[in-house]
């Protein structure tokens, strides 16, 4: 909960929402209430065992008990593994993988589940899983149970789209990346966390921004953000083209609050 | 929880820490940590029984586990109480009352406790009884138990100086009060927590400036606010001049907190 608190908080983070920013009809407050909402769930995750997708499903609920939406779906979906992995005295990139390989068909329909919940900007499903689209929520249920796929393996087929489906392919490599990078630099955590925000989305095209616009819009921003970095540009100048071209980095986001938790496990201190 | 960090959020707060405003060693991160902390005690406190002074004394534990000091102890000894009264069905001033009346000894020494946490502003104890001076901490207990002052009797002998302590003398007269106002006025919450902090700080002198500064100061603040309300002078002047004299209405404060946190239960929505 501290770390899906402290990535919202820190700023600035061009075109999220943040500290210092709100969206029209999606606002601080409701990320304050979404992190609080779904302590129930990150609760579940936390012990050693019990059903993971479950967990997440209770989380989501939770998190949408508030007027604002989507606020932490993306991040509890990376959260809730190493949560789980934390319980199980092992936070570590295998630790985390072995959370990812030993879901089941019962925590994949869970996750179909959480979609009822709210609305969540996802790619298209590849051809021939249409049945499967996450989008039709617990419609899908039977398409999902008939053709027995575990939530990883839903996850995977989400991977070439999803930042965060491909942490859960990838043993998590960008969450441990962007923990080590909190702990290396100095200063207070909010400050840490939008420098880290910012080298991510000059490193890695957000898949938010992919799904909302298109694959060049989000390399677009990229380089925008990469430029930042560089010194050849500034990240008011970048607040004002993303606000101006609704531009929303929220992968981005979501991996850095992942980073966030294991950062706190591993030291870092408010 | 929620109401904590709603309350941090809430801005302008002239003087104090909130979502656009930092002080130098006290930031809002901490408070974002301090409410996070907070959790254990507050969840044993949400039982219908058990030691409501070891609830409060567990939440100021947890609550001090960052690096910014003091940030929720006068919210969580207002919240504490109200958060029982809830979990036994009456979360009224009446209920409120009640949980206040059922304390005992073991409470005052758990609250006593609860000092040796963290740094505490407080005022001087009344002439006589410098033995139960609670920024003793534990040295205190023997005192305490000496004299067998329950915990509603310890806050009774500093309600003349200390905004939170009188609410628990005086039916939380203040908290509903403020709830009330919460409910009553339109637009996002951290406008409206903004709109009513104003409002209790124009009516009632802060008990923590008077304790850091003097009466005289607290009165001044006051007046200084009723300006701002009666469109004498902008919330801008109010924040700088609070500013360059170290005002911090931290009372004001947490009373809007425990406000926030009866709105809510009683249909706020974020």
């Amino acid at each position: 909960m501290l770390a899906l608190l402290l990535e919202v908080a820190s700023t600035p983070t061009p075109g999220n929402v943040d500290r210092h920013h709100d969206h029209d009809d999606l606002r601080f407050e409701h990320f304050l209430a979404g992190a609080v909402g779904a302590l129930d769930g990150l609760a579940m995750a936390a012990r050693p065992e019990g059903g993971l997708g479950r967990a997440f499903e209770r989380a989501v609920a939770g998190m949408a008990r508030q007027r604002g939406g989507n606020t932490q779906f993306g991040a509890l979906l990376v959260v809730v593994p190493l949560v789980r992995a934390h319980a199980r005295g092992e936070l570590t990139r295998d630790g985390a993988a072995a959370v990812a390989g030993r879901t089941t068909v019962a925590d994949a329909i869970a996750f179909y589940e959480a979609f009822d919940h709210v609305d969540v900007a996802v790619a298209d499903p590849p051809a021939g899983i249409a049945d499967c689209d996450v989008r039709r929520g617990s419609d899908a249920v039977p398409a999902v149970r008939e053709r027995e796929i575990d939530l990883k393996g839903v996850l995977a087929a989400g991977a070439d789209h999803d930042a965060v489906a491909r942490e859960w392919t990838t043993r998590f490599e960008r969450t441990f990346a962007v923990a080590e990078r909190l702990r290396a630099i100095d200063g207070p955590v909010l400050d840490r966390a939008a420098t880290v925000w910012l080298e991510q989305l000059a490193a890695h095209p957000d898949s938010l921004i992919s799904i909302q616009h298109d694959r060049e819009t989000a390399e677009w921003a990229t380089e925008r953000a990469r430029a930042v970095r560089n010194g050849d540009s500034d990240i008011a100048t970048l607040a004002r083209t993303f606000q101006n071209r609704s531009i929303n980095p929220g992968a981005t986001a979501d991996i850095v609050a992942a980073g966030l938790f294991v950062a706190l496990q591993r030291g870092l201190v408010v």
